[in-house]
């Protein structure tokens, strides 16, 4: 079988993660060949755990001028993805590249006009797509039989950290180091399904708390409201504080709503549109006739497998990706114009100017003052993204 | 057994109900005396309908006025709750006023005024505190066992209604006759048991759409952010136009996690603090240990009867009412600030200057333009309050 060459660039929390799988042998079109981290102590684990034909280098650059892979996972701090994304490109190597696609639109459009250009396969680890019922939902939206949306409620409050969590590295939570908090680390899958499934927003308006559960600098809860141009409204609600959190994503149709709680999907629907019934009915509390619907999904939830599987399928035959590089953008232009809104303290239409926010981000960088306590410790991520 | 004679004024879709049952003799200590209604088809109805024992008045100014009740109950148009509330209890009736308490909070805190230098029994229907859901979530919450609230979300979108129900009287749904939407005619229950559970936030913005689903001038789709002033924060979410709709009241507190969904109640219940554990726990991603909780409740959900006849005992022997009257200025409180942050598109701090609420209610409905094309209507509405 032909496999593809790749190379791991930052063996963090995740980085370890997909290295230990690829080592595993769980990918079989893949082999890992190459490591890199700007961190000795991450690459003397690298020396003293993976096997010793495994490259090891001291940053990305040089793994990816090196010629040793012919792919590159990126999974280092966000704001160095799109600059690698677009060295490991312009170097010939196919890119998959770890959520967020970068901090600032500005900087990841950049990286998708140089994609663009390119013949190389880019893709983003929105593994989440891999999930039964999500695709199950993207499915039934987009068929078009329930018509269309006129509400999105997601509560996903289920990404419970620790003060331990935070301080376990010097860049987590920081405007510096993250560009931002629970928005830009823990909830680039769901801003991404969200726009996947229920498409974009044409205008948002968020609340955003930060520091507010944790001795952090960026934020750990928000709240947002949404608008589509359909007139559908919506509501995004996270944090990291909340045990036990809730995930309920609810969408209302025209002609249904389904509601993924917990990845347990169910779905009602209705004989007729709400939208018909409610002009021509002549009772004043009448609802439209409607049932619950079985749904069957295929059940399989692959995860980074299946993204890193689909990776390599595309390289060595043309086949789909879980998810196309340039469409790491939206969930980002979501993230950015909750935060925006949030700073600005006033709703955000799309488009909006990507530059006031830059200018926005820069100024926090800037002007932190924030002190951290840092105990670095890599932490097993299994199971929590 | 003593009995309380009791007038209704306002004979339309609520009083008509709540006439029947007390001729059926389901509250067996008040006795119906008399009604009133300005309509005289409604009063044509009750003539046909009623006992010939019941007085009927042509209005409720003369149903007070005629001495031939010990109390009433006033189920009229909104505007028109708090002046009568005043005339009753100034000639000596115990009152039970419908919900809301009134239209705007300037005109309840006269009425409550005037109520607390009166010895007459001052009740407000708020019937669904009657339900024992509701009363377990009271109780947990104001027990104190689970700590502080950290986080409210609710979405009770399943008040459904067709165009025909708002056609169905001309003063529905407009600035003029009843001065709001699903805010001032559905949520007051629902924003009275959200302050009784969690009390009063310190800010809200909402965002209301008027005529968003149905062709009326008000509000019939609302999304609420609130902020408490111990950090906690909220979303309310609420529309006619929903089907099914959702009724999904989750509150999360530093101990656990209680979830009102349908009428069943479930609390997940942690062993320590969230806070406790967040600042202790050496694991990043360590969750609180906790677990389910059986909760038990009497079971028991007397609605309108249970107010009915707290009123009664209350008047007869001194015993608790379900809902004092003069707490019907807090959920209206609620509302005025979502309709008035919406109006000015920014958020609303309490206390706020309720005569501006007041002044650009006044606006619109001076300037109000709709017309109605109203083919009245008496429906049974049982069970959709």
């Amino acid at each position: 079988m032909d496999k593809v060459k790749i190379g791991i660039i930052g063996i963090g929390n995740m980085g370890t993660g997909h290295a230990k799988n690829l080592l595993e042998g769980k990918v079989e079109e893949l082999e890992l060949c190459a490591v890199a981290d700007t961190k000795e102590a991450r690459r003397t684990f690298a020396k003293e755990n993976f096997p010793s034909s495994i490259v090891i280098f001291e940053d990305g650059d040089k793994l990816i001028e090196s010629g040793v892979c012919e792919a590159v996972l990126i999974a280092t701090q966000h704001y160095e993805h799109p600059r690698l994304v677009i060295k490991a490109l312009e170097h010939g190597l196919h890119v998959l590249s770890e959520k967020p696609a970068g901090v600032y639109t500005l900087q990841v459009r950049e990286m998708n006009e140089v994609a663009q250009k390119q013949d190389r396969v880019f893709a983003m680890m929105f593994n989440q797509r891999t999930n039964h019922v999500y695709r199950k939902m993207h499915e039934l939206v987009h068929g078009g039989t329930l018509g269309k949306i006129k509400r999105v409620n997601w509560i996903v409050t289920d990404w419970y950290r620790t003060q331990s969590y935070y301080d376990s590295g010097g860049w987590r939570a920081t405007w510096d180091g993250e560009g931002g908090g629970v928005l830009l680390n823990q909830c680039p899958h769901n801003l991404d399904l969200l726009q996947w499934i229920c498409g974009m927003p044409s205008k948002v308006m968020a609340f955003c708390h930060n520091g507010k559960w944790h001795n952090i600098e960026v934020e750990d809860d928000v709240t947002a409201y949404l608008e589509y141009s359909n007139g559908a409204t919506g509501v995004f609600v996270t944090t990291t504080a909340d045990a036990p959190g809730t995930n309920r994503f609810e969408i209302t149709l025209e002609k249904g709503k389904l509601v993924c709680e917990n990845d347990k999907l169910t779905l009602y629907q209705l004989e007729v549109s709400e939208r018909e019934h409610c002009f021509t009915a002549e009772e004043g509390f009448a609802q439209p006739k409607g049932h619950f619907v079985e749904i069957e999904t295929d059940g399989l939830n692959p995860q980074h497998m299946g993204v890193l599987k689909a990776f390599a399928q595309r390289i060595l035959n043309g086949t789909p990706l879980v998810a196309e590089g340039i469409e790491g953008v939206n969930g980002l232009l979501l993230s950015n114009a909750m935060h925006l809104s949030s700073w600005l303290q006033k709703p955000i239409e799309f488009p909006f100017d990507e530059k006031i926010f830059l200018e926005e981000l820069t100024k926090l960088r800037t002007n932190s003052k924030f002190k951290k306590t840092v105990k670095e410790v890599t932490f097993n991520t299994e199971g929590t993204y």
